[in-house]
């Protein structure tokens, strides 16, 4: 009968940090990813959160993001990263009911699902852009400048980027040119007690085929 | 053939409370909350039903709501307030055949599953406002200031909103800043035979990686 | 290629009892409806039909009327009505085609559900109207005085509707203020078998959380 | 790229029997519905095959029919015809590539499930018309009469018809009240093969809600 | 963001054959049938590919066909012409991205599953035509004689069609009357192997309901 | 509420090659394929994961690409080429957000499943273009001269292209008949351990209906 929905931007003057009114520093699997809508730039927040599971296939639920693009990701991450989420229940969102349908997104969304799953937050001053392939290569993305531009105008000081990006911008750029790479230079290397999860997870039984020669270094 | 709807709202005068006739007080999983119709306000009560479970994956029914963003709520509520639902079958729905697509409609969603679950309901002159976000924290709302004019003025004596919200209101306000600040709020601590279920459901086993370094408090 | 459909009610002068042409008196499971097709009332008559399951998740199917509603409204049923549906498939269908959105058709739908159930027929001058919450209780519905004036000019002697609704009404009115309510008001107490089915099937061991506190009375 | 369909009708000027032209008579299975398409009667074969079942759960396919209504009709016919399709896969199809969605095609659905379910054919020169309902009541449907004149313009000398329609038709009518009664009219009663099973398949063991007080007889 | 598609056949000035341009002769699985692209005939490629199974439930993949008339053709292939699919994948899918809707399409990819379970390669210049009803028989199709005379401009030399279709044509006819018929007639008698597989495969204990009286000869 | 994606080619003048930008030499499972945007030509990056499954049945995943017609590529891959993804998460994706439409990516798809599978690279100056039958053969595709004109202005030297194809090119043509044939040319033969995982993963009791001899060589 009636469709709620709160009102959008129409008429808000300085939109583009809207969604960032509430944030909290320091929760781990948050993540500031600078979008475009339309041709205006929209600072969004990523959140993710895993639970181990308790079913038999574990859940995948995406709002405001594509499933199948979800389920890609975990994937490259288990591949790429050594992350494995097979016993994880995994919950992305983007806040204030946003949608999001560009691949720019990836690594935020990557970013975000390592720093819940490692209980690590990512640095509140820090923005994260770039498209992540299948070989765990981060790829440049449309209007790069623009959204840097509305990061720094917002009171970013970091911005995870693909490393053969823009040559200067009005905040810092960490260079990155793989998600290994990215997760490394934002959170540091692996914690221990990762390690040997990792270890005792995947033991040497778990054999790809065509053996590592695909990891991308 | 036909499409049997009920009429509209059109040529009603004072539209805004006309869900809440048949309104009775004192049920446990009934939560009002302050919708905005386009530019109209318009208070809709959200109702939740929680059952023991009889399949081995148990359901998740949403009416008017979408199913996506109930799952990711019991997730939170899992996660961030500690009640495990996985052994019982869910229910939410709008009253009056509305639909709401609105997040800032998740904590009145959470509060009626809390009151559902807990079997305590919440006060009867009570309105619920925020979204929620996946570290459990309460966030602001469009257009709160009218919203929470139009619940005073059909007599609603409080309101649950986020904490940084609107300096004053027509009603009184229980700033809150996160789903457990939220429901102790409004509905107490937990009662005893909720906790010692919990200690019971939910042993140490249950680890989740990077441990507890994440729960917002 | 083609789309056979019977036509419709254009030019048809008196319509509003056209389904009921074939109704037969006395048949468990099978209730008059008063609906709304836009500004002109109809006559739906909602049927059941309830059969044990070979499957091991019983079937639930609804023919012109949302799937997800009819789950919700037997959860509501074996909440607050104590019948359980686990061990049986569920069929409802509205008769001639039509397709009925109104949630003020939810009282209808939980009567012919029990009535087929019980293997007990409503009364057959009799309509029911009303929407059902989460918490049993039966709501108004919009427009109920010009469905009433259908249902009386056709010759219906006696409507089940929420206790809250209209003075007065030109056929007899049984006000109902929840659904285990109008199911005693309509087809009385539950017979014997069913409450030593009730009580086999339904053991000690079934605890909702919270208890009982929430069940209406 | 390219949508490949058959040409329609149009131009075609005597189209009401076209999908008969290659119609096998004595197939048991098979039955003939005096469709409308808009304002024109048109002819159409309605197929069922029943297929012994290899799976856990049984098949049900329906090819230019709502796959729910079948299913609602193989209860029906459960329930109200002693007809158990449990083990058996179901198949059904309207000749042609043509679509039904008139309510008016129930009974001759149900009867090509019977017929092929016997191995029995219906009468060569017969057409089929009426809404079922989930009491096994054979319903009225709108426009019976042009809908007679075309099967007997086509040659079909009797039709299979609820009983309170036309006092007159320009073929001959075999009235009927319910499911049972259409099935014992065109193929007479079961078979003794049949019965046996069914007195086999469905002991006193199989109880349903109510006892047997709602077959209509 | 993009659609990438190759271009239709926009300018094309003899378009009826292009899609055979590298069909190979004498592969099983593969046989032509004489499309309608509106008004304009064109000849498609159908193929079929069948491999053993190894899920519980085997899968069957329809590319440019529609899925559920895959199903049913199965089921009419397995009750009709005696080949049971139970333990194979099957793949069907139409040559250049092509979309086919028209039942006239049925025969030929009953033939293409015929002889790619046989392993046996349909005659090179051979079309094939037909609509197939549950009982197995063959029905004529809209148009034929065009689509004919567009088979024989490409060199087709002949052309299985129902066997009441057209007196005369510019190709050789093989009239069939049913899919067991078409099936003798191009590709001849079952081979040994498959009567052994059939025989050992589908003993007397498979017992269809009515017993065989209703296969089509 | 808003729909975030980044903006398109609008404007860009050399949009051909566009999405090459970060793309990684040596790399398994990666692929360029020559597509057509309407009518310009546009180059994109097809990338395949595949990773051992932790699944009953394991996962297909397409981005960018037809899901069903994925899965029909990996029948043929383990029909005609003899590579078993039974126990394998497949994953595709087109880089950039491109969506593909076109059957003529089909064999840069299958080569990058291959490529991935074997963890073996296709070369960096190479592109791959032709549609894949069910029986293993490589059809020709529009505008194939347009696609490798692009192709040689961003550099690539040589091309996987259908063996009918145009008889000059402006990079160098590996003429392919059929998909076994295309992965010899571009990779070489199996290296000794897929031989090996081949031999023992599928004995003689593997025995396809027909036997093999539909098998295209």
């Amino acid at each position: 009968l009636f469709e709620m929905t709160g009102t959008g931007l129409a008429g808000v003057e300085d939109a583009g940090g809207l969604f960032l009114i509430d944030r909290r520093g320091g929760t781990p699997g948050s993540v500031v990813f600078p979008a475009m809508e339309g041709q205006r730039p929209l600072l969004v927040e990523v959140q993710a959160l895993i639970l181990e599971t308790s079913l038999p296939s574990p859940r995948r639920s995406a709002t405001g993001f594509d499933g199948g693009r979800l389920a890609l990701l975990l994937a490259v991450l288990e591949r790429r990263a050594g992350l494995a989420f097979g016993r994880y229940d995994v919950y992305i969102s983007a806040v204030g009911g946003v949608r999001i349908a560009d691949p720019g997104a990836d690594l935020a969304v990557c970013m975000a699902l390592v720093s819940a799953f490692r209980g690590q937050a990512v640095a509140e001053d820090m923005v994260v852009l770039g498209e992540v392939g299948l070989g765990g290569e981060v790829r440049q993305v449309a209007q790069t400048p623009r959204r840097l531009a509305e990061a720094a105008r917002f009171g970013f000081a970091e911005a995870v980027v693909p490393d053969r990006g823009p040559a200067e911008a009005p905040l810092q750029l960490r260079l990155v040119s793989s998600l290994a790479h990215a997760v490394e230079r934002s959170l540091g290397p692996d914690p221990a007690w990762l390690q040997l999860a990792a270890s005792s997870a995947r033991k040497p039984s778990v054999a790809f085929p065509g053996g590592d020669s695909d990891v991308v270094r």
